[in-house]
């Protein structure tokens, strides 16, 4: 069994990168070109300079391999794994010219991933005695979404829909649109496929109580307090997996998760997570 | 004349945000198709929820007419503009599936943008009085780098190179596959176009005399204490720009740019800087 | 509100159709240009040879559109609409050289897809008075599924999962990797995002049964006699949506509908279908 | 001697494979990735379900090798033979993971184009006695065109003109927009390549005598009766290739090809193909 | 009637127009956008410095319409047209950063094209008494053959084949694989569609009459000295279109035309033109 | 140390190579499918009928890996390297039908990139006595520029920047709009980063000596005398680098380098050479 959902492929991952490689070269490297012979190898080592959860593997390995076919890199972590500052990661061999060309790229992807992998696990670490799991949203880099749901689930986090096509979340505007919660979800029950779940975005206990009426699968308390989150949480009684939103923050994740709500989801797993400082030494 | 450079152009952003809509209604917005009619037209008001220097007009402004060609949008701020909480940024009409459809995607191009403005310009304000610009690095998220640059840009600062191939920059690998600045330089000259200028990564202040004896137009002073920064300075005395770079904060730029050097370089305009929020009300 | 979900995207048939017009021009037409001036307009109007449910409003449009700007075209009739022999379904008026160029493209699109909304009408006439829903499943045409499932739309079907990534399907090898259905069903709810449905596809009543234990959304009953189908019913006792698969045809489907289930999925609804015969009249 | 003109390239394939693996696996195999784990290797089986003209080769092979570069696949039938119900079509040892998530898209090329094959053989077998050769036209799938006359090559077909610019052929329109056959044909000699042939739709013999004067290579009778097609071979006396179109069936087609026209063109092929039943057995 | 077939369609020069401005753009334009307001407009005019034939109204009009769509160009001369030094090609007003910005790309585009318009008009000037056609080759740029046979066309000359796929082209390598002229005429006959015509390459008067015995429709009479291409026309006797090929100049194509051959192909109308000076004044 | 910098990326390589192929490929290579096994393998030669520079051999090969991947060539020059005509400069075995498939294209860029090389080079060994170094401009085939440039630096020449965006240069409208050379240049002093060149084109004394006095770092002396190239070169005296462009010629280069300037510009290098006669030889 692999441990976490969402296996990257490989042929999404090198259309990325490339792209990657075209905006960081440019027509020509010119420094590197001009000072290391094309032929020459060495090694070269990943370490970190930080403690985290490490991600990014096929990433790293891709930006290389794109530049060189034959490079040879062996990872002493995984993805997910925790690292410890001064920790090796990996160890590469190959081209010279093709490791200080693609270093910078290949670090932007593993920083940055290393970062959101372990900023996301200080939150899931604050809440693990509880049945909760925190999840992202969909405010994410355009163009980098994949990458950022996948470090996500490398911390030990659970993700939130993909994008506007994988679940259907009603907000206040739909509510307003369709006259009522209860107009909303028969509208879309009546349209949708049968293999794609209803979320509801509640701000009052009414409209917990409207939703759970037209049996939606999943509703989002937005921005209540605890003592209505508690309220909500006896008044749904399982009838509906239940979500929190709305200024979470590692000070305040245990508190929600110990209402015994089912998801907790915040942007702040992304939007608060700065890279992690891994570095190449030659 | 225009307050900065880097004039995003049309096509460019219309290719960047077509991928980035594909990425977020995947199929279809099957909540929003399902409650909205294709022919209704609203009116929605983008609001911030805090101060901050307003970044991303051409990105929000694209997103909804590649959704609705027909939609008009008034903004009441530039980009580069301050906003205080509370201000309306801009006024929206048009479809109103069009909207909903893309609202999240455009809410992501402006709050990480308008989150960059913000948190560069608290740099350029702590060392206003001084010579020195603060400029950012080549540490990007993959894909989204014309954008980050010109949020930095839009938050008063100033940029480093785009890529690999607009200027050298020697750094202690090359030194080392080189030989020694001396030879590296000397390389590097007999090879790149004379249009681009040469900048090298300088530790020690050994290596300075080394490089400015080489005529490079940019020396680096890589984690350097002030004190010999200081010595530096006087060294090079205006014959070439001089840059520091590594562990720049808020907290210590001032004492840098007291120095009188000419540019500071950190990736923390971009790495610790957070989405600003801003809001679609309808 | 809208008739049916999925509203097509502009910029999405836009790619496709430009893709479509390079295939179909090569690099020009020589027969047009060497007789058509590219100055001259005309009428045209579009035929319906054969009764049918009509498909393609934006596809059509969208390859006039490509080819010239200022090109006028009036639908008399909607997607999703019965079309009668000799019905005009659209007056065009533009560039003769345009419109000729084009027309193979545009016809291809809404002969294929009215030909499928046709064909699962009939399905969909014969099961009207009961709760079941007929749907299509993944085999597509390579390219083209986001039409193909469209067309099932518009012919009142409805749609199973889009891709691999919306619902979690449960088959046969799925089972034998995990060694059961509640293996299976237990390393996917420890795995998969919150806002995703599970189904499972059984071929027994033991596997009707064993999937009613591990919680699942969905019951695929796989080539199952009418009779187990019954038995299923009963067992499953709205704990679970059910759907029945396999060799549906115009002559059994009612016979299945009346056994009550929620969904019968079917590929012929694209597989059998032919083109509907549309043409264009000058 | 290779059996049929048209080798599929590897890179067109692949840059199609791509995208038809990105249509359907989305942002991940959701199911098979929750379950089996990215190490397993696993063999396989491709039976077939039916009898007919295996089609697809290649494409088969390249969405396992674009999923699991070292997949082994060997084919026990190549494109373009005949199999029967219960043949093995192809053994497959590779990545479990790879094999489930590819299984979907890899069939639906084989299918599809077994399906074309197939029934485009049976218009062969009714003619193999006579001179005439069944080709298909341009009512193809947008995106698909390749691949659908590559499979009536594979069923013993010929194939029409590729796309409008392999060749003239001058319609009804164009013969009004000219003023008449003479002058449309006049005009098309004065404007095209010297390696490019002229083909005239002719509705009535007085046009065919038409087209013969002005020296055209090749004729086509569309929708004569059998007389008038009669009536035309022997006009026309070798001196233009017949062709006959409209209203082809497998019925009617033997009594066309008894007139001793060259080519009986029918979109039939494609559009009356059903996919042929193949299926991967684990 | 238009003056030549082959009408560039908008959509595939956007798509060309847009990469090209790209490439010399990169990431901005920093010498204008530091100038210049973006919201300055101004007057140009495309005035030649050369006498030529001019070429690329659609190229030009397109560069500056990416870049800024409200674009005002008046051309006072056609494709196709001759032009004189100092004349004024075209009026252009527009925004001053736009047009400065597409200066260089525009001019890029006409001036190579022009160039080949207007050296291929010598060919055709030479031999305009005679029968023979001047076309091309396919010894082009790659990516920039489209445009490179339009100038051709638009200098009076005519075309080869467009690729691989919309001829036969029987040369010596394909002769010693096949075995024979006679073996491989019937090869490809028994493979291609009745569409395609069918040239064969000859060195020698005995390969000439084997290709005629064979009904090719075109022979190529393949560095041929002007004694044995006066043979060889008598020989074929119109039974095949002669095309001449090897060595043509603008010397000695006159001599060559005398001989009666229909078509003479040379890639020197390319390969030998040189930009025409063209330049824009504001 | 390798010989030029510019080290052509394969990837970069690789997507221009498969667009090159497509664009001549088309659907497929009737001639060679048809006559030629897909399954034979032959030797073939690169030979050149001409003296020159030869350029290309990471496009020549590239071109035939995408068609077989097996394919061994063999270089018996690099680019860069003198070949005299009768040199073989290349082995190949590979697949037959890959080999004459992709002759074409193959050939296409090693002439016209060889012919670049070999007639820059006519202009380095005009000058090779002096300090000058003779450079490029943007005047480029669109889509073609990297190989350009990559070709002059292989003939010995060197290169102007790249693109817009790797140097400023202020031309006369640049000027006029800014109001004057000072003003121009204090508005990108202002703007662009540090890390890029200001070049200024002047086309009299009064200009170079404003030049001067704002401080750029290249001064062009566009079309002038050689009297005031002498002037200009005293009174700049080292203070920047001195470019000279216009007019230049063969004839008349050696008398612009006797002046002691630094850079000759002139986009004859490109606009003035012709394709080298390269050939395969099977």
């Amino acid at each position: 069994m692999n441990k976490h959902t969402l296996i990257l492929n490989d042929f999404v991952i090198e259309s990325h990168v490339k792209n990657a490689l075209n905006e960081d070269i440019g027509f020509g490297d010119i420094t590197t070109d001009s000072i290391v012979s094309k032929d020459k190898t060495t090694k070269a080592f990943l370490n970190t300079r930080e403690d985290g959860i490490f991600c990014g593997v096929k990433l790293f390995r891709k930006v290389f391999e794109v530049l060189d076919k034959n490079i040879k890199i062996e990872f002493c972590f995984n993805d997910g794994d925790a690292i410890k500052k001064g920790d090796t990661v990996a160890k590469i061999e190959g081209n010279t010219n093709a490791l200080l060309k693609g270093e910078r790229t290949a670090l932007n992807y593993i920083q940055k991933l290393s970062g959101i992998s372990t900023h996301t696990n200080k939150y899931v670490e604050k809440i693990k005695e509880y049945k909760a799991k925190v999840v992202d949203t969909r405010k994410n880099t355009p163009g980098f979404r994949l990458f950022e749901k996948y470090a996500i689930l490398q911390g030990g986090g659970s993700i939130h829909r993909f994008n506007l096509s994988d679940c259907v979340m009603i907000k206040d505007n739909h509510i307003k649109y369709a006259g009522s919660i209860t107009k909303a979800v028969e509208l879309v029950k009546s349209q949708i496929s049968h293999t794609h779940k209803i979320e509801v975005e509640c701000d009052t206990i009414k409209q917990v109580i409207e939703a759970l009426n037209a049996k939606v699968n999943i509703i989002m308390l937005d921005n209540m307090e605890i003592s209505d989150i508690e309220k909500s949480v006896k008044l749904i009684n399982d009838n509906a997996i239940i979500e929190v939103s709305g200024k979470v923050t590692l000070e305040n994740i245990e508190k929600i998760a110990k209402t015994n709500v089912d998801i907790i989801s915040t942007s702040s797993l992304i939007n608060k997570a700065h890279t992690l400082d891994l570095g190449l030494d030659f």
